[in-house]
């Protein structure tokens, strides 16, 4: 059976972005893999090091949004990377064997260190952190990584990780492969990306009063002055989330374009839609954030799980480099 | 009471130059301070990584050695790095709060680079080197750590780290405080420092016969031809040997200066000075190498203690990390 690993880091709540751009995706791998699903709480340290003080509670925050969007502990291996100690470990022993110029290459570092001016990033670990990530991945021996465009170079790090070690020690670990998630784009309230940062999102398992303030503030057509105005779907947030949420899109499509429909009206009904949409989320999440105990058990039972098959894996390579 | 750290790389037979460089002084700690002894085979890794296969075996040579000379595993608790895994784990989490800046500054690192030519030493671990010592010493809050002059930047960093880490997270770490080892400099065969890269050296333990060899080879005045010659003992390797371990050294001074005994004479009573100090050692080496059962389980016994240790700094460590 192939094995999927991903994970995310634990910031805060997950929203529709993270829902359709990966955690629908972890749901279906579930029938077919053997998946391992990680909060990446080291990975925040990178960035958030000089306050650590809400990454353990984000965890559980986040295992919940797993949860409710149909992750099965009894499936899949949810667990925190700093649970399982031989990460640390990989990241160690790949990190005497990787060159500094392959990090330096990597396309987001350069990236990220331009766009986050509010904290200092030029850390050790920060460089070193897709090391890290190729450690998470090569220690459960993932074939399978679900990524975005944007993760290939990372993925193609680790390949190459992989190789070189292998070269010296011994056929060990395994070449991972990208599945690439095609995911339906959900814009945020601005028609920007949506994200954390931007204040832009709508969270899994939003209450309906909020879920109504923030279908209220989305960016319509700029033009679409009144009903009978005639409108720009392709340049309207609340069409691009009908496109997604409602199956009479292109009536409404055309009807916005004509100028039978107003705005209003438009918005009264995707409310409709995203609350029934949202219902059982709501629903699920609340008796899930109610049960602490519980969220903890699922991640102290998923840590053990990962650490036996990373203890395997280290075994191996302890005897490959006759540690 | 006082904990010392200080560890050694498991790179091969120790000689005379880390018995008086290092071990003497690691004796002497023993009856004053909590000490721990580690074999740094990860160290060794940054250098050495394209072949590992003899570090396990070295360590059990290099705490042969150390019982060899006076080290008591009793007293003292003698280990591997890579026995104790939090020393990844600190490493990982001082990762992300070293500044780059840091590494780059650090005397040492430009130096190797340039003086390890045969070997590609551009990896990113070899950079991060310095943090994985201040893990090492940090982790057992040593605040003895015994360093020659070259190694005072690097404890420095270790002092810094510390400072950065409890400025963030509270007041956990200790700031170690260096000793500086005064010693006696031992030369090698040829004049230059004692090191196994120059084959200049005279191992702990070494038998009679190529004790004799080593001191037939050793340099002595050029200008002494014969034994009528006016000697220049500064300039001769046998007598800063004679130095080291024969009380009437200063009559031997003299004698070469006015050219009344001959280089021959001289090697031929430092030989028998050398193999009556060297006996003991040899003796002992011996009964210890072939009892190879009774080292690993001194090691395996070492790894134990230290990981206590260790463990409850990492648990004060999680606690103010709220990991
Ligand atoms: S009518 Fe609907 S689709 Fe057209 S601009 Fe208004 S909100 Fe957008
Ligand atoms: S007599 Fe002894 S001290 Fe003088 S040069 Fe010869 S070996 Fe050296």
């Amino acid at each position: 059976m192939s094995k999927v690993l991903s994970g995310m880091r634990p910031t805060g709540r997950l929203h529709l972005g993270h829902y359709f751009g990966a955690l629908q995706n972890w749901v279906k791998f579930q029938s077919e893999c053997e998946c391992y699903y990680m909060s990446a709480d080291w990975h925040a340290l990178t960035t958030d090091y000089a306050d650590t003080s809400a990454v353990d509670e984000n965890t559980l925050e986040m295992v919940a949004d797993w949860i409710t969007a149909g992750i099965d502990p009894e499936k899949s291996v949810l667990f925190k990377q700093s649970g399982v100690f031989h990460h640390s470990e990989l990241f160690l022993i790949l990190s005497m064997i990787t060159p500094l110029s392959w990090l330096h290459r990597c396309p987001t570092y350069k990236e990220q260190i331009n766009e986050i001016k509010n904290r200092d990033l030029s850390n050790y670990g920060f460089l070193g952190y897709p090391i890290l990530q190729s450690a998470d991945i090569l220690l459960y021996k993932a074939d399978i990584v679900p990524v975005g465009e944007d993760q290939l170079s990372h993925l193609e790090l680790a390949r190459e990780i992989a190789r070189r070690f292998n070269n010296f020690y011994g056929d060990i670990l395994i070449e991972p492969k990208e599945k690439l998630t095609k995911a339906a784009r959900v814009p945020g309230l601005d028609g920007r990306k949506m994200s954390k940062s931007y204040g832009n999102s709508i969270l899994l398992g939003e209450s309906d009063d909020i879920l109504r303030d923030k279908v209220k503030n989305m960016f319509t057509d700029p033009l679409k002055i009144k009903k009978s105005s005639a409108g720009h779907p392709c340049s309207c947030v609340v069409f691009a989330f009908h496109e997604i949420f409602n199956r009479e899109y292109k009536n409404r499509e055309e009807k916005c374009k004509a100028g039978a429909i107003g705005c209003v009206s438009c918005k009264k009904q995707l409310m409709e839609i995203l609350s029934e949409f949202m219902g059982p989320f709501t629903e699920k999440r609340k008796d899930l954030i109610a049960d602490k105990a519980y969220l903890k058990k699922i991640v102290e039972t998923g840590c053990r799980k990962a650490a036996e098959t990373a203890h395997q894996t280290m075994e191996e390579i302890h005897k490959a480099m006759k540690f």
